[in-house]
């Protein structure tokens, strides 16, 4: 590593945070027009930042080394790092006064789109920070779709590249097919978020909080603007049209790209996309038909709130419209695996993702096959591709690494004297980017706000590391990735 | 898969049989002498299930056809079904009068040495049940360290076969070779149950108390004659006596007869008893120092207070000398996942086991240096050998089995109305044949007594799964190995 590669980590970075710090400008806006002071705290953090942010990548400007796996890997974490870091000036000097470790654990929910939070009152927050924490989540949701579709792949971190999606024509003139590509992403990030305000605002939501909550559902974030989250809201059409842009969100943006401005219906063949909607369908069907049994509730009450909650944990997302874990004991058990799940590669979800699940779902049942039978050879198949050693070998690393970072995570938490439950399911939900977690602090009618400082530093860390897919932040923890 | 080979299979179990009910003569002995009326259940137990099992074997004798790899699969788990169900018969038939689901758990906890227990007031329970007890789960770990170093190995299920540990000589004289190693093994396996009932014995425990916890110590089961288990007894040096014990039974013991029949002292120098002796020890002291810090308590007892009942969940014995769940939360976040580790390879304990997070955690090093220069060749060590994929791809398939079938499990505890910690830890504790888990139920102060029929039918099939290391029962569950 030498102090070039550093340099070319720096500048992208900077150039971003000038764009977020802009950004500020849309919560100034707001508070302008509500009539709330903390509008001046976001036009001076916004030229503070700005300012700051302009010096460096002046600083790190001029003709860039050649770019490097190592260097690369080092823009991905730098580049989190920074929005985390700039996304917390607000929260540190609003009105709101948040102490140190809870602005920077709030911006890193955001920006990692996890969604818990350390602020409690959300209801009497003043629109301006209500908009930033949205805005943050949305940001980092686009973030994360050009992470997973663009870098992760190519760093072999995990996913299906872009370029695999658009092989059949890259070829012919790559850079203008990337930028097309691109553009249509983000209109299609810009227009599944309209619809979805629309949407919210149809069923019964104030302008306000039907903007707010679509940046937040399509990013499968999880910020609300009440403490009771969707709780707030009357009738079933809400959670609903929730489920709906919930389960886009976690679907793969490239396969969105073939299917809205191509046209081609048959990108919705992704063997990850059938399993992950498989297995939401699954766990909304058991669970809904559990308690329509158990509890006598009407069938469509059943289904509409299972369907809502359950999409929001297995989308990463966080919602809550009451507090599941009082559904029984089956409940909280499928809450805690569905934690685990995640959505589509190059989606904005998080967690292990259905592709994943697919490749160690082969290769267990290839491994028996050898078992049975030890000069059989067996090739393990995506849909009709054939799955490379490389790619099964970046699954089982992940997995790995998934498995020690949550252990990890969880006995410096319950060092602080949290209770299993409660270490265990924090940590997790962490590192899946879902948001709630179980027990009464960190599950879904609770609030992060009792955790002390150091446990809201080991979460944002985790929330991190599992937004940049673990691996992409581990390798700078291995001796050899300092060497030159 | 032929008629034929079921009959290769079903001949092995009947004889094993024939020598198990033989073994009900000792509890029927002991019963005699101590004047309760049990003894005669015994001898009959003994005479009907010989008689059945000797019918069994000279129906299915004759010239056994070739000898396959599904064959060998079925007779490992035809032999330990058929362990479970000849162990269940005195459970269901004394003066206990246990139900069906209940002698066959109790049976199958003791034969799978987990040591889980659905009787409770073990205090007045007739000595010769109590023998029984201890002696299935001395049965069983004897079979399971004959299952880990011979059979296994050989099904590349997993562990360490002894013709590597024996390789420099086996090519001269196999069989004899072979022979010689058993009865080495078998020597060993009574030597260290006899220092263990005299240790035991000079430590304060009556003559009878010392010979049915040296049988479970070795086992590394956990069965005890007492409801309080290790609280029924004073002072620590009668910890101390366990967690040595416990310790050696977690070893491989192919590496005790290099050690104590060949004097070969370099044996210890094995990577998974290093790693499984690190992990020990810094749990141990971690927690040990927590407990000093935070109770005040002198630390002579905080060490052997911990070492003794960490010892016991890590080697996957089971006893406990007190509540450790009361100990706070950091203590029973590290009893949950130690209750994951297990010891060595070809010892009596289960879990994952030692070499398994060594090749995993080689894995994830070399795979995160191949991420960051893609074209460097990394190999992957055990000691001074190199791991071949197949090795590598046997201890991956493992954790993915291992993962699903905990969930699974979990998962139908939760139907029957457990709480997500008890269905939690009671589905992984018998799936590493530890014995408690975590609550007020399936926790050390607990007994499983309160859990439904189903949930004993489902931990029972769990224990099974996991002593067979998983693999060697789910190979059935594959439609081509039934296929000829």
């Amino acid at each position: 590593m030498q102090p070039s590669a550093i340099r070319t980590a720096t500048y992208p970075a900077a150039i971003f945070a000038v764009y977020v710090a802009a950004s500020m400008l849309f919560p100034a806006a707001v508070d302008l027009y509500y009539g709330n002071d903390d509008w001046q705290v976001f036009v001076v953090c916004a030229l503070a930042t700005g300012a700051v942010a302009l010096t460096i990548a002046a600083a790190t400007s001029g003709s860039l080394p050649r770019v490097s796996t190592q260097s690369t890997f080092l823009v991905v974490v730098v580049l989190w790092v920074t929005l985390g870091a700039v996304g917390a000036v607000p929260f540190y000097t609003a009105s709101l006064k948040l102490d140190l470790a809870s602005a920077v654990f709030e911006s890193v929910s955001a920006i990692t789109t996890t969604g818990s939070t350390v602020i409690s009152g959300l209801d009497g927050l003043p629109p301006g920070l209500l908009l930033w924490r949205s805005l943050l989540q949305w940001i980092g949701g686009i973030g994360v779709v050009a992470l997973g579709l663009f870098l992760l792949p190519l760093l072999k971190v995990g996913g299906f590249s872009y370029f695999r999606v658009e092989s059949s024509d890259i070829e012919n003139r790559p850079f203008e097919r990337f930028i097309s590509f691109l553009i249509a992403l983000i209109g299609i990030y810009c227009l599944l978020t309209a619809l979805c305000a629309l949407g919210y605002a149809a069923a019964g939501m104030s302008n306000f909080d039907a903007v707010n909550h679509a940046l937040t559902t399509i990013a499968t974030g999880g910020f609300s603007t009440h403490d009771a989250s969707f709780g707030h809201f009357e009738g079933l059409t809400v959670l609903w049209v929730g489920t709906v842009f919930m389960l886009l969100g976690a679907l793969p943006f490239s396969i969105l790209v073939l299917l809205f401005v191509r046209g081609r219906l048959d990108a919705l063949q992704d063997p990850q996309i059938k399993l992950f909607l498989a297995y939401v369908t699954a766990i909304v069907l058991a669970l809904a038909i559990e308690r329509r049994i158990t509890t006598g509730l009407p069938f469509d009450e059943a289904l509409a709130t299972t369907a809502f909650n359950f999409t929001s944990i297995i989308t990463t997302t966080g919602f809550a419209s009451e507090d599941y874990t009082l559904w029984g004991p089956f409940a909280v058990t499928l809450a805690f695996f569905a934690t685990f799940l995640g959505g589509c590669s190059g989606s904005t979800s998080g967690g292990i993702k259905s592709y994943r699940f697919l490749i160690l779902g082969s290769m267990l049942l290839n491994g028996l096959k050898l078992l049975i039978h030890p000069h059989s050879v067996q090739s393990l198949r995506y849909g009709k591709r054939i799955v490379d050693e490389e790619m099964q070998r970046s699954v089982v690393l992940f997995l790995t690494a998934f498995l020690a970072s949550w252990v990890v995570s969880t006995l410096l938490l319950s060092l602080t004297g949290l209770d299993l439950v409660t270490s265990v399911t924090a940590a997790l939900t962490a590192l899946t980017n879902v948001g709630p977690g179980l027990g009464t602090i960190v599950g879904p009618a609770g609030n992060f706000v009792p955790l002390s400082d150091f446990a809201k530093w080991v979460l944002s860390a985790t929330m991190l590391l599992g937004r940049l897919e673990i691996l992409a932040v581990l390798v700078l923890f291995v001796p050899t990735f300092w060497r030159s």
